[in-house]
């Protein structure tokens, strides 16, 4: 078997349970995990209620995990109570740790500087006092924000496994996971747990069904790898463990993927199509403007999400009315009026218009029908042009009926936008 | 107590486990018994071994819950359990559906039109055979993709809730939500189920610590609500849940939150700032276009993601090169050397740009140092500065310190102007 121990992860908050807020806190902690080597076997999510808490951890220790993470309920008020349930679970008492209340105390008078309104002295030095509540013997870890970590290990006597507390917000659970790990506790409780591989390699235009059968031509079952497929965003990715010993069942799997689907691979390493087309922009010295009908933007947002994008992009233009399709980006209104907004002939217009307005080497258009409104039966929604264009020639014009609603087929068309740039750019 | 009835949602699927894609099924459900009085306890997240899945049902069993919905694993593959491990759960044998098994057929003939290569017929067979599988005495639920869903009621004699089973994919599984709702086996699950109302107040412009600090003052413990509150992109919601009977104290509610907070809510339906700024923009007959710097189209994106947003959005210029600004946005050279390109006096330029450039009735302009480089002692990480303008003249001018990384800073950045272009136009 690839991964020797098996973890739970405990999610609280009624916010996370309602729906109200999505958990980013389980995904990412089974992510940490399975690099250690240590599979979370379940996730469970849990509301405020001290009896549902304690019934995750009980669940839990019955499936024999080595180790349970939880999130959340480590808060100044009464209704967190994650420290005090799992010191329950764990036969542990509870008391207070005045070092830690004084240095809590002390990062309060920090923060109350920031509050503009008088503060409730006693509500916050009696906070300050149950953040301060550790079980005997415990690791403390120390705060991020206001609340302590704690690893908490069981009882003499007290068959339940180690657990690790940490706080909900993820700006606070993932530095403190670090510093968790470095701790004796969790040297323990992980000890036993081996090296994990992790590789990933992403295509771009076939489907999953098409990928699962060249897997089964290449018995891809019989290597020793764990290989788990995945459709997102119109992207296949194809995320593969194994243990350092099976490195050459692994180079068998890639060498299988690589003669069947060269052409569509577009990352061995992990890089999104997003860092794949910067780094291409990059190395080639490229400038890059936009101009985008339906995507209102999308693209040029999510081309200068990536940190120092300012060395290559220009900038980008909106055009949502014809009137500013011409007077911005200069699509003559003949093409408009002759083809429509949304046409071949527009998006190249576009493209060369943003390259012309930025003075760009690179130019991409985009103008499509997002829906719900504004289909026909000749251009359905989820029809859009696009047209990726070198200022030295070279162009690729594509139109796609792109699945989904308009939230979709605006996401998706800014997919495609950066894998016509990627193949642009490759030549 | 509010609901009367409380269920568990089993996930199931190692994407999700392992944090590949996040899990949108549980809240999505959560939400949906909530709304028809049933409180979710527990949402379980398991990989696909079958023992696993059987562990998680037998937990929720456990804790008593009246109804269990599972989703995943349905699909035509080996690995996809769920069907075989819930019939054993409710103990019941799996037989095949022979009607069911032609109606899957039909459905796989009208789609493999769309497939490029040669089908293995042989596998395909089996898939389709494999889905016909029905627990007996399941209600089966029709396909809105290839797999039928199904509700479960345990064999006589077995102590198990029964259990709703829906495929993973969020397209499939809503749809199929709302059928199963109209069928007697879930009337049966559900019923004494008390209806149970749900109200959100959204505000912007307080920590989340006096908010809690009002609620106290206004003794909201004492009614007969269930209030949860939550910050999220800088807005603070307050969700809160009563039974009908209780619509006096929610309204008690509401006029405590109204007569402290009356200028910072900006929601009491439910109506996200987007949707009030469209709203706005429409009720005024306004036309609006941006400039933006650091945000590199994110506002006219977001503005942009509303259908009908072609009503009132004429367009939008990222201009991320100081030349852009200039060229494009008409920002002149000069206030940029002498302010430089973060600076309140460029912010405004770009909002009059925006303006000139589009023929807008509204602007803004946002310019800011995103990160993770590009901080100074004077303008760190985080500085924003926005400007709302109309074209008669009336405007709002904002320069804030945004926490977090390059993510969340382009993202509230957006959120802010929102917020002021709500404030500009309700005069």
């Amino acid at each position: 078997v690839l991964v020797s121990l098996r973890a739970g992860i405990v999610v609280t908050g009624t916010e996370v349970l309602t729906g109200l807020i999505a958990d980013r806190n389980g995904p990412w902690l089974s992510e940490q995990l399975r690099e250690r080597g240590v599979q979370a076997a379940h996730i469970v999510v849990v509301g405020d209620r001290p009896a549902d808490v304690r019934a995750a951890l009980e669940f839990l220790a019955r499936e024999r995990v080595a180790l349970i993470v939880t999130s959340g309920g480590l808060g100044p008020t009464a209704d967190d109570l994650t420290a005090e349930v799992v010191a329950g679970f764990a036969g542990r008492e509870l008391v207070l740790d005045a070092a830690l209340e004084e240095r809590i105390r002390r990062i309060l008078e920090r923060l109350r500087g920031r509050w503009r309104r008088p503060i409730d002295e006693e509500a916050m030095r009696a906070g300050n006092r149950k953040q301060a509540l550790v079980p005997v013997g415990a690791t403390v870890l120390e705060p991020v924000g206001t609340a302590p970590g704690l690893v908490v290990e069981p009882a003499p006597g007290r068959d339940v496994p180690p657990v690790l507390v940490l706080p909900g917000p993820p700006g606070e659970l993932q530095p403190m996971w670090r510093d968790a790990l470095t701790t004796p506790a969790m040297e323990r409780a992980l000890a036993g747990a081996g090296v994990v591989e992790r590789r990933i390699v992403r295509m771009y235009g076939i489907p999953e069904s098409e990928l699962a059968q060249v897997l089964r031509e290449i018995d891809a079952d019989r290597l020793d790898l764990e290989i788990t497929t995945c459709l997102r965003r119109g992207e296949l990715e194809v995320a593969t463990m194994f243990s350092p010993g099976a490195e050459k069942d692994y180079e068998k799997l890639l060498g299988g993927l690589r003669g069947r689907f060269a052409s569509i691979i577009f990352s061995e390493d992990g890089a999104t199509i997003d860092e794949v087309v910067a780094g291409a922009l990059r190395a080639g010295g490229w400038t890059i403007a936009t101009a985008e009908s339906c995507t209102g933007g999308l693209l040029s947002a999510r081309l200068t999400e990536l940190p120092g994008s300012s060395d290559y992009v220009l900038g980008g233009i909106a055009v949502y009315s014809n009137a500013a399709k011409t007077a911005l980006a200069g699509v003559d209104a003949s093409l408009i009026e002759r083809f429509g907004a949304v046409s071949p002939e527009v998006a190249m217009a576009l493209a060369d218009g943003s390259i012309a307005r930025f003075g760009a080497r690179v130019g991409v258009g985009i103008t499509g029908v997002a829906g719900p409104g504004g289909g026909t039966e000749a251009k359905p929604v989820g029809t859009v042009c696009l047209s990726v264009a070198r200022a030295d020639g070279p162009r690729i014009d594509r139109t796609v009926a792109l699945p989904g609603g308009r939230v979709t087929v605006r996401d998706r068309s800014t997919t495609v936008a950066l894998h016509l740039l990627r193949r642009l750019l490759a030549g």
